[in-house]
């Protein structure tokens, strides 16, 4: 018996269009972001690809995502979830911060260690920041171990006991599992299936809107690469991702 | 320690518009549906009522409504569950039929009693119906269980249960709740809240997008009448309500 889990990048948020860091900071969707979004629910349909329940960050670009994409592909009625372990990467003192005032000002070269390097996060951002989640009440769980910035190595170890515990029960259980997320924990949770270096994670992106199919053996392995559901646009919009921050 | 409950009846329907009997049958919102949705949002986030948990029937009029007044209201994380126990009344055999042709059909007195009779059922809808919902997967967990028709006395009895167990846990904990579901299954709830006999029942209607606020004592009883938010658009939906069906 073979599993199926369906990985959906949001759309465009307001802060992908105005090129800025977001991280934790809780943007909502563009109307392309939006039509993104009802476009992966369109694909899912058409594939028929129909998930049995859904697992979203706490931020509102994925869950509209999933709303839209569910709503398309009329299985709004599944059973949710939802996880901080989900959420985008923390980009510190990034946050609120135009990437490519932030290349100018660093340099290439720290600008993509800030962006890329697997284990070094970005300077902690400050409680007291407008750009701050520190007293937001959906992370009163977290107490004072809510983080201030994190690296993709961080994202990984908080997104794996959510993996370990949530989803993989529900693939066990025989369902099609959803999980709409976003660049950072998607790449993290894809290092994790396909067993991708340290190194090699820095080359991969993840494009938005467009749904990565695996099928898992009974291990939880992959059978083979991710699919996505239309490698043509996943193709472009990889490269596209990949200039983000150029002049 | 009070509690706080709010209800919510989903916002027009494409056979609200239509005068359709929906029942179980699922079909989405207008756009005045959608339209009410957003504008209950902005009525809970203006009087700054804040929703930490949300629970909607498995239909996805309640649920898109939810989707977006929690979207308005930025409260698109909060947990969500789901339950058929929360769905409209099953209207068996009128289910996609016409409201004036069957009152045309069988008169006004056998109409009124499908509509409004406490404890008299429609006809049973048969399983090999385009408008019934056996063989959904999401019912299906309810095996041969699976409702053909219902009273507003079978509404109250499978909707109970969850009342007592998943609404009171949440309300228990401290937490404001919103129910997004439907005009028979909330008429179910506020009889219940209220006290309201079973003669007394068919003269409640509750109208569309506008959120009845309930604050509750410890044991769970309202500690005054359920205030809707917008009074004057309720008082004027309800009369709007009383008229259906009629030339």
């Amino acid at each position: 018996m073979t599993h199926t889990l369906i990985l959906l990048r949001h759309g465009q948020s307001e802060w992908n269009e105005k090129n800025l860091f977001t991280g934790w900071y809780d943007v909502t969707l563009t109307e392309k972001g939006r039509n993104e979004a009802t476009r992966g629910g369109a694909l899912l349909r058409e594939a028929g690809l129909l998930p049995d329940v859904l697992h979203t960050s706490l931020l509102k670009r994925a869950i509209i995502t999933a709303n839209l994409a569910l709503e398309e592909a009329d299985r709004s009625w599944i059973p949710v979830n939802r996880s901080w372990r989900l959420n985008e990467r923390h980009y510190g003192a990034l946050q609120g911060k135009d990437k490519t005032q932030i290349r100018d000002e660093f340099g290439e070269e720290q600008f993509m260690v800030w962006r890329r390097s697997y284990d070094t996060p970005p300077p902690a951002l400050a409680d007291d920041s407008e750009f701050s989640q520190i007293g937001d009440p959906r992370y009163a769980d977290l107490g004072d171990d809510a983080p201030r910035t994190e690296c993709l190595k961080d994202v990984l170890e908080r997104m794996l006991p959510y993996w370990e515990e949530n989803i993989k029960a529900d693939l066990a259980a025989g369902k099609t599992v959803l999980v709409t997320a976003h660049g950072n924990s998607l790449r993290a949770l894809v290092k994790h299936l396909d067993g991708i270096s340290d190194d090699d994670i820095a080359g991969l992106n993840i494009p938005t809107g467009i749904p990565l199919v695996y099928e898992l053996d009974e291990d939880f392995r992959p059978t083979g690469p991710g699919k996505y559901l239309d490698p043509d646009a996943a193709a472009e919009a990889i490269t596209a991702v990949a200039n983000q921050g150029k002049h």
